[in-house]
């Protein structure tokens, strides 16, 4: 059905050729929204434009056109314009076919994410996106779709290299900083690894957090590559990079329903990696019933999937399931945990070997995974790379090259000024640390807002203690946050000492 | 897990005894949203409490307590609370239940709008809730659930008669304005018919815009209650009454996919009679394609659910299905269709005999539905009434009841200062009449807005025309306003004349 404005010539050019301003309330009249195509005739002319909407710009009865179109097209003063509405917004069809429970094609989830980064699609209507997702599972091809889209509609890293590496951890462990050893490692051993994390969500430090207790972690992407082809490498922080942006805005209207999907997950991973160009990709899971994975069945079924998705980009693949809920390192809280990378990396006599060991296994994995290593030899080349100290000097290389502090100490890592020991209440054998407390410990202590704060593990799983020995310390800006810690530690018992 | 706030008095009381306050971003830390239910324990006390969340009001490390919780009980300063997590508010876990394809209970649903309705859902919440109707259909039980809860949720309007009777036309028939003669109608007759409406949403004019133009509509339910009492009825805009106000706020996030599933149109009226409550019910459901209800299966169905739904309530329901899509009445828009209105209750020589008929057809099957009528005798009383004068008296009560004029001949009704006419361009029998674009173009000319404005058809359906003669008069407030409609008028072809 047809309706008819008269057109008012806008001064602003918007450097795109098909986009015409609606008076909000007329378009609401209309049923037209932001998005929609409509066609406009006037006479001896038609255009087919994407409908804008403003509450100001444009008067009821008017359609504004921008510089971009009037400025090619005679148009006489008080032209009245004939305005038919073509389509819906192809991302709301595409929406409305799943809700409706049909699958969708590639074309549907590129116009669903574009417009969900663009900001044309509403906070409303991507979550019907989401909710979308519950009328059924998606099938391998729709998880490949979009994947394939969710890196599209975002900037794509190109670098020049024929072998682009990486490493990522789902995570959900407490103090799980392997990728800061990990990187340095296969960057000394030649191979191109331009890593970029994220910062802590939900947990009390996220490698970006961790790093940037050395290093400043927010550059372009242009600073990247200029960083990664001096070095080899990088420990950047992903968020300001716009890839897969669509990601970011998705996460938002699911965390009021906080259940993310381990679809979700995966697509929102493997997006990432084909944005950053990843050709080699090791994926350290860990598994157990307070990490993300609660057991091997789902583990099992996500290696399935991210397997799948892999291959259809071209990317080789390893994901490493480990069973366990023990935290990795001594420290929780980025600057607690960048002393201890620091101390793996600088083989301190205190450095804690559960850390090493594991960015070693994931080294050599990745090492073997790359063709560096021969099956089985991976580990040792990363074990000899990190005690030769050439693992040290390249995490001193990217620190220079990110503009941090290359010659630091782990002992001159400024802490907390606020500290309270714990000891232990009885003699025994540690036989249960709870993850999910120490992470609720770390966060009441400030982490990882507070950088500084956190806790110190002085002992771990496994161990035997004696009465009165100290098992850990807390550490806080404020002691304020010391008594809420206290407070906390009447209810959470961090470790369960047995016989 | 628990964590410690230390707690703040604030100097507001509620009026709510379970109430705390949080930092948004520590609650955003801990994954509590306002809504949750928290359990606050601290030296010789414990509450339950709701949590709610702001920006400024407490800082990080607190929880406000407002007066109606700390002038009760003695806290000392700077006392330290342990706040544990209960429960995620109900009606997220109703929602996410529902998501996961479960049946919802009457708790379920009443929590829903119970949280739609006082804003603590958000936006984004509720439309995770529409988002679920899509999982499957819902089912009898829950239809009656929903409606339960949806009328419950808000004022329930309680008249102290034995039986209030209603009307009800499901929309999308131009100039379908029966309600302004069915209620003075059943009015004169002694029965309670308070009448509310609704405005136009996509429509030329609803019947509150309509009855607007004799009377104010605005009114408390207390000064509804006492116009009822006196004159026994009432045409007042229920909009204002916070009658199942989740509906409004759940209409608001279903507007972007341009999708109302039956079900929701369904349990939209019913509630709303509900709250009103109505014991006697006619329901006018025009079919037709260019109608909200495109054919008699789907009508069929409806009336199945809406005769379940009543019988739950004990709602004494009839169903009125007529297949058509001729408009009723001759004009079309608010100031049009009150004087359509005025003539037939005036008995004017120019009255719209469609408009008459259809109103005596509906008040009808009302006295017989209420049984002030034998079978089959409705329809004469309701004549008799409306020629008698008797009628057109009650609804001079109700407008003076209402503050409006009563006294206005139809003719002194003040149509839009600019006015065209349009000619048959030949000579035939009008074989096809556009309600559609009748509406459009109705729209077009500024109303309901500009309450002057609309078309007033000088010919209806199967009328013979000569060449020549009038077939339609455009009335607007501005001539831009009747250009606009004269382009329109190239293409829509409101009359299509044959042999």
């Amino acid at each position: 059905m047809p309706y008819y404005l008269k057109i008012k010539k806008l001064d602003i050019k918007t450097g795109q050729s098909n986009i015409v301003l609606l008076n909000r309330e007329e378009a609401r009249r209309y049923g037209i929204k932001a998005g929609d195509k409509v066609k406009i005739t006037w006479p001896d002319h038609s255009v087919i434009a994407e409908a804008n909407t403003s509450q100001k710009r444009v008067k009821l009865g008017q359609i504004g056109f921008y510089k971009d179109i009037w400025e090619k097209m005679k148009i006489s003063p008080n032209t009245i314009a004939e305005i038919e509405f073509i389509e819906r917004a192809k991302s709301i069809k595409a929406i409305k076919k799943r809700l409706l429970g049909k699958k969708l094609n590639y074309e549907d989830f590129y116009q669903i994410f574009s417009d969900i980064a663009k900001g044309i699609l509403t906070r409303t209507e991507t979550t019907y996106f989401v909710a979308s997702s519950f009328i059924r599972d998606y099938d391998d091809q729709e998880l490949y779709f979009m994947t394939k889209a969710m890196a599209e509609t975002g900037e794509m890293l190109k670098f020049p290299h024929k072998m682009v590496v990486d490493k990522h951890s789902v995570g959900g462990l407490a103090g799980n900083r392997t990728t800061m050893i990990v990187i340095p490692i296969i960057a000394a051993l030649g191979l191109v690894i331009p890593k970029n994390s994220s910062r802590a969500i939900t947990s009390p430090a996220g490698t970006s957090d961790t790093m940037e207790v050395l290093a400043p972690v927010s550059f372009s992407a242009k600073e990247i590559k200029k960083i990664v082809k001096k070095v080899g490498g990088c420990l950047v922080w992903g968020g300001g990079l716009n890839l897969a942006p669509a990601d970011d805005k998705i996460l938002k209207v699911s965390y009021p329903l906080s259940m993310e999907p381990y679809d979700k997950m995966l697509v929102s991973i493997m997006a990432k990696k084909v944005a950053s160009g990843v050709t080699h990709l090791v994926i350290d899971m860990p598994v157990g019933e307070t990490t993300k994975i609660p057991n091997m069945k789902i583990a099992k079924e996500l290696e399935r999937k991210f397997k799948y998705i892999a291959r259809k980009f071209n990317i080789k693949i390893k994901v490493i399931m480990i069973q366990t809920e023990d935290p990795i390192g001594m420290g929780v809280g980025p600057a607690l945990e960048a002393r201890d990378v620091l101390r793996v990396l600088q083989q301190k006599d205190n450095y804690p070997a559960d850390l090493a060991n594991k960015a070693i296994h994931l080294a050599g994995e990745l090492l073997e995974l790359a063709g560096k290593a021969k099956k089985g030899q991976g580990a040792a080349i990363a074990w000899k790379t990190l005690e030769s100290g050439a693992a040290w000097k390249k995490m001193q290389e990217i620190l220079k090259a990110q503009g941090g502090k290359y010659d630091i100490d782990p002992n001159d890592i400024v802490l907390a000024a606020h500290k309270k020991y714990y000891n232990a209440p009885k003699s025994g054998r540690i036989i249960f640390t709870d993850n999910k407390g120490i992470n609720t410990i770390a966060r009441i202590l400030g982490a990882p807002a507070d950088q500084l704060a956190g806790i110190y593990l002085n002992k771990e799983f496994d161990d035997h203690v004696k009465k009165g020995e100290r098992l850990f310390t807390l550490y806080a800006r404020t002691k304020e946050r010391i008594k809420l810690a206290d407070k906390g530690l009447e209810k959470i018992n961090i470790f369960k000492i047995g016989k």
